[in-house]
């Protein structure tokens, strides 16, 4: 069998963004507990060292699927982060080295990130690994620069969402209320919507179309559903 | 004197793509000869190793002052390339190592990309550098996956402009003819345009405004100049 020797210069790290219909979260792995004790931070993003003979985007869909069990999600490379100092922290970077049994350098890592809707029929596999998802506005401490990684993932989305709405709609499920949708846009751009103005915006996408179908089974007076029309979304934007 | 060492496993490359109102042009330099003649490829983007100190911006933009003097410029970071045989051809890695007296491991790059317009007046500083402007249909045989690096960056172009058209005005003078705009549109899409339909593009372009102006001393009939309205943009699009 082939050995792969880890590349102790450059690493990929993963962030996956999850909304469940209420608030935005991160996938975040818990620092394993190394032969020593050494425990470093805490929590961490999905990531590692690439191996010497790995490519970028296969070591991050390897980074991901060894995690989630999700085989082929849409992960997009959005920024390369090297601050000289982003590994300075000796209990990351102690517990690194105890992890991989590699001598670290300066490590360059590449950040990529994905969305995806939060389901409790979600079928992931996380097997051995302590996961979970964290609200974004309640990050605990975070290893190396994790959360300046997070943060600059959450400006990408709301870049591209202003431009290119259609990422948006992987968040949410086939049929949406108003007030999902504007949950959504709430805690994407971190503020209050007001219900009528959002329900104008609503009526000005041509690509939310109002289905006849109502919410069964609720307490409250049932709100209509929405679906995303991802062919006149494309006519207007082309491919997604 | 603080010495810098270079820093093995990571490089940024810059790829300033100009327009001169005719064809989209890149910058390249020329691999100085080293005392072995060992000569690489040819010609290369700017860029080198960071140094082992030196944030990854930092670096760019010192890469892109020291080759033209521009001191600074708006230079974005897009894509970050890595796969393992990008540094494979034995001429340009020797080159390297000869170049900096480092002996260089696996090579990630991190390409950061600008616009700008060629004009007659520019007063670029190249210093001792051997520069030329090529034109992206014309490249050469370019040295480690620079090409691939050019052609991602115009896809990048490509991409933003559809979304942010703000990036193509970078490229035109302050006054502008619609043969310009069109032209910049066809190098850009590689296609040709349609003149009646283009002309329809523009009205549709609320940013776009037509002068009263027109050229003077043309041997053909005199065009009329258009200007880009920053102001209808950002309120369209947000701040640039």
């Amino acid at each position: 069998m082939k050995t792969h020797a880890y590349n102790p210069h450059v690493s990929v790290d993963c962030v996956l963004i999850g909304f469940n219909g209420e608030s935005l979260k991160v996938l975040l792995t818990e620092q394993s507990e190394t032969p020593n004790n050494k425990k470093g931070s805490g929590m961490k993003l999905p990531g590692r060292p690439i191996f010497d003979d790995e490519d970028l985007d296969e070591a991050a869909h390897k980074v991901l699927l060894e995690i989630t069990g999700m085989n082929d999600p849409y992960l997009k490379q959005f920024k390369t982060f090297g601050a000289p100092d982003r590994t300075s922290n000796p209990d990351d970077l102690s517990w690194l080295e105890e992890t991989t049994q590699v001598k670290m350098g300066r490590i360059v890592t590449i950040g990529y990130m994905s969305v995806i809707r939060i389901t409790n029929k979600m079928n992931m596999n996380f097997q051995n690994h302590k996961v979970t998802w964290c609200p974004v506005q309640e990050l605990p401490r975070l290893a190396f620069d994790h959360k300046n990684i997070i943060e600059e993932a959450i400006r990408e989305i709301r870049r591209t969402s202003k431009l290119y709405p259609a990422i948006l709609f992987e968040l949410l499920p086939a049929k949406f209320t108003a007030l999902e949708l504007r949950r959504l846009y709430e805690v994407i751009y971190d503020k209050e919507m007001d219900v009528r103005n959002f329900h104008k915006k609503i009526t000005a996408m041509p690509y939310v179309i109002a289905l006849e179908e109502k919410q069964t089974n609720v307490a409250h007076r049932a709100a209509r559903y929405y679906r995303f029309d991802k062919k006149t979304y494309n006519k207007l934007y082309g491919q997604y």
